[in-house]
Parts: structure tokens; sequence; C-alpha cells
């Protein structure tokens, strides 16, 4: 059996959901540790996180390299892989971004909805495209193995960081947008620019970005995905799942309005539905990973790019963009 | 031929200097990158370094574990270990201890040379013990596998931190106080702690460590050293030299007043000599490691022993004590 990644979650974590991703046998998730936390703060959950990985040994450790990928299907458990969906984590500072790499992040979003240092988010009205600082940054992030996520950044800026980045960058969570025409979602050619060069994206279960939102159907999603993969090649996605399990409807808001406005902002949701959506009935949590490999069978996959597609596929991707670019060979 | 370590250095680094190292065959050098800073302090230290590794790949690298001792001599580089003088890295707060051990810190001084959230420095006038966080954070340490070092901190509080630690201890840089009455050298009770728990020390260059200062003889030096292995065992000791090389004397006023206070203090110097003493002239730099080594000769060392000491006894003890206390069989 191949591989099983989920390249995006941001769970209220506990005991229950890490035994929920050993039943789901989900062999590595990225999870997200910074929305709008500054450096030190970013540290502060780096440490609850290592707390939990010296509490449950048995079911969770911090990966840092795709071959922990494997290391977890040996020994039976999870492998948790540390993300951005903000510039925040660096500040205003170039040189946090190797310190970050090695505390573990993997994955930086250069924009969250809103104009960052780096780059536009995708709620803005004009999308100016990638800063000074921008480049400088998405060249540190090429050096040092931590890559380029604009899940959440606007398409110009996103296009422009596929075509600068002199790595594959991702999309790790979001659907397309000509199947639900939702801010997030991604329209063809922003697609392209990001696949075209070597670029991966994950599909999100997120119900704002579903057909139908809670009431999606698991053949409608496959469906979405078999679309996708006719258009682009199999090749280039896997699962991004944006399950946000077990969260308070506060946390939705911080990941809104975080420091940056003293007014509501609804984001996704609107006044009369402000909080999370409930999920559809066949991705709950970790333990509904089954659903998706039946409903992509059904879609008409075959067993190697049904592997591909539940993590095959970004694994081979962490193989080539984890580990410093310019590697000395004597290392 | 041994491997060649100096435990404690804290030059004003320099492309020069990186190239002495090379020319001295230093194959690693603990390096102070914290005196008083705080957490996001020693970062952008962290972060000078990092600029240093990348410009000067040939010369040397970070040093992270025993094989990069090895690894530097295979590639002809000095392998750069970090280390504190001073707690002040984890502020009040025992979840650093692993954050900053995962960005390189191998030895952390648990105070220097005043009272610290954790031990009593050498300069005060009541010396309590280990306090509270202090046995926490020595537990974590030990986890972790970073060293407590105790050259700066007083009597009671280093022989307590050599009983409470689980692991070995360390005085990366200090001398015989029977041999030179300094404040900082160590009383003999004080070493047997130290050693009785398989601990080392390094032997201290700083001329105010030195009998007749900085016109102490190589031999009077290498006698210290005998009299000290005749004592104690040779496998305890090696080089912690303190060279502060090229710095200017603004440096060892912060060393000594940091922010703690607005008045003035000398340290081991005076209103008179308030700056940095001049080196021996059989030790101005890491050139001169040759010197120490034919001066253990004319001791009477033989050359198990005198590799021991140039570095072989580090090298064992950074082998036992870098890593995680309990790594896990699988890993």
């Amino acid at each position: 059996m191949g591989y099983r990644i989920d390249c995006l979650q941001y769970a209220n974590w506990s005991e229950k959901i890490f035994r929920q991703m050993r039943e789901g046998g989900v062999d590595a998730v990225h999870v997200t540790i910074a929305y709008h936390e500054n450096f030190r703060e970013t540290v502060l959950n780096i440490e609850k996180w290592n707390r939990w990985f010296e509490q449950f040994p048995d079911l969770i450790f911090h990966g840092e390299w795709a071959s922990d990928v494997v290391r977890a299907r040996d020994t039976g458990r999870t492998a948790i892989f540390f993300g951005f969906q903000n510039p925040s984590p660096i500040e205003d500072d170039i040189g946090l971004v190797e310190v970050l790499h090695k505390l573990g992040a993997r994955f930086m979003q250069l924009s969250y909805n809103n104009q960052s240092l780096l780059a536009t988010g995708c709620y803005e009205a004009e999308d100016p495209g990638i800063t000074r600082m921008g480049r400088q940054v998405i060249k540190e992030m090429n050096r040092v193995g931590m890559v380029v996520d604009m899940s959440h950044s606007a398409d110009r800026s996103t296009i422009e960081a596929a075509d600068i980045s002199e790595r594959p960058i991702a999309i790790t969570h979001a659907n397309l947008h000509s199947w639900q025409p939702a801010l997030r979602n991604k329209r063809d050619d922003v697609v392209r620019a990001v696949v075209d060069n070597g670029g991966m994206m994950g599909f999100s279960l997120y119900p704002h970005h579903l057909q139908g939102k809670s009431d999606c159907t698991i053949d409608s999603f496959c469906q979405m995905i078999a679309t996708a993969a006719d258009r682009f090649g199999v090749q280039h996605f896997g699962i991004g799942s944006d399950l946000c399990q077990d969260q308070p409807d506060s946390v939705v808001e911080w990941m809104r309005v975080g420091r940056w406005t003293k007014e509501i902002d609804y984001g996704e949701g609107s006044a009369t539905a402000p909080g999370f959506p409930p999920q559809p009935d066949w991705f709950r949590d970790n333990r509904d990973f089954d659903n998706i490999e039946h409903g992509l069978r059904r879609a008409g996959f075959n067993d190697t790019e049904v592997a591909g597609l539940m993590g095959d596929n970004w694994l081979r991707f962490f193989e080539q963009n984890f580990t410093p670019a310019d590697t000395r060979p004597d290392t």
C-alpha cells in the first residue's frame, strides 16, 4: 500500500486525534503551527508540540525529512511536519528562515488573505505581486529547503512565486475554482503556473471549498480530482484536508482577524454563519481516509494513481524539497 | 594523531581566525554565543554564525554531534559547537532548553558570576545552591543532551549540580585554585565532585587564571595539568582556552556588566587594568596548540595521555553527552 499523507490540518490537538490518525493509517500530517504568531509565539507553539511528542511517543513524532514518513510507517506512528499559514514567524528577519527550518518548518505561506511583507493575500482588492523582500525570502527558502505555499495568496502573487522560485512550490489546501468558485479555490491559470514548475496542490475538505459545501458528495469531490488530473496530470495532486477538528469557533475568528483589525471579518463565512461549517459526513476526521480512497477508485483511478493521490505524490515532493539545495557532497 | 578540541573560545570571529583554526589543526571549537543575551538575541547570534557557515564552508561548519568532529578532520575543516555562559537564553521558559538544543546549543552555564534563576555565580557573597527551577532545568538538559557547565558558578552550586545531574557535567574553562588562587579557578573538592560524577574540566589560557598571569610559562601550566592528572585522573581533562582573540576591551566590560548594573564591575581585572590582559607569548591564538602539545610531552605525559588532553577526552565526552538520554531504539 502507498503512503498516506495529509498535507494540511489544524485541529485542536489531543490524544484522541493522534489515535484517530493511527486508526486512519495516516503516516504523515503537515500541521499548521502559526497563523499570525510572531517568532517567539511560534516557538511557544513548537514547545507545545515538543510536549506532545514527549507525551505520546508511541503515536506521533516530529517529522523533518521525507524518510520520516517511511519511518512512521515502519514504527506504526504518524510523522508531524510543521508549517506556517503566514510569514509572520519570520517577522522582518530573513535569517529566521534558516532558524525555523532547523526547528522543523517545512512549508510557509507567503501571505494569509491579506497583504504581507512578501506577497498579497486572496482577499485584497489589488495584487501587486511578490515584493522586494518576498523575492529575497523565496531565494532563501529555496536554499534551506522550506516550501513556498500559496494556498491563501492572490493569483498574480501565486503565479509570480511559481515562476521566481527555483524549486517547485505548493498550494497545500485548495480546490479547483471551476468546480466551486470560492475565493480560496484556484483558477486554472494559477494551477497551471504551479504544476508547470513541478509544483503540487492538495485538495481541501473544508466545506467552504466544496461544491455544495457541507452537503458535497464524495463522488462530486472525486470527480473534481479526476478533472484536475486530466487537465494537469495526476502526479501533481494530493490531499490537504484543512481539517480543523474540535476547534471552537473562536479559533476561526482568530484565523480571520488575528490582531490586524478591531472589526469582525467573516472570511468565507457570514454574519449568519460565522463559525466552522460542519464537515461532510464522509470526511469527519482522520479515520475517514478510506472513504476518499474508495471514492477515487470509483472515479476511475488505478492503483498507482490512487496511491499517488493518497500520499505518494506528496512523499516524492517531500523528498525533493525539504533538504538544503546545496548540500555539500561530503556531508 | 588524536583529535584537537578547544572547549571554549569567544573571539571576535573573522576569516583570519577561522584560517588560524585550520593552521593550528583544530578539529572542533566550543564557541560562546551568549553571555547575557535573551532568547531572541541569542537567535540573532545564531543567525550571525549561519552567515559565517554560508560564507566560509571550506573552513568551518556547524557541529552538532561528536561525529562532526570526525567529519571535520576528514574534510579539513573546524566544527563549531555552540554554548552559553549564562542561562539567559532560556529566560524563564524550560521549553527553550529543547528548542535551543535543536538549534545546536550543547553547553549552558547555570550561572555567570551572579545569581541566576538556576544557580549562584562565583562572585556572589552567598551561595544557596541549585534553585527549584535549576533542578528542573538540569533534568531537562539531561533529557535532551545539553551539558551543564559550571565554569563561572560558585562552589556549593557546582558541587550540587554535579550530584543532581544524572549525566556528567563540565567545567569547560578554569584551572586549579591550588595553582593560581583566582576566584574563577576551582578548589579540589569542586573538581572532585565533577570528576567523581564522570565530568570533565578544560584548562584555561586566560591570563587571570594563570600563575603569574600573562608571564606564566608553558612549563608551569603543563606542570599544573600533571598535578591535576595525578590527583583526579588524566581522562577527566582537556583544553578550554577561553581565547578572546581580537576583542575590543568594550567586550570584556559587556561580559562583566551586561545589563545588570549601571556601575562598572572590573571582575578579575581592576581599575588600573580594566581590559583584556595580553596572552602569554606561547598561546596567542589557534596556531599555538603545538606549543601546548610539546609542553605536555615535556611534563611527562605519554602519547595517549597527550592525545586525550588535546581533544580525545572531550571527544569521548561529546559522544556520551550531546544526544538525548532516551533515544528510542527504533530511531
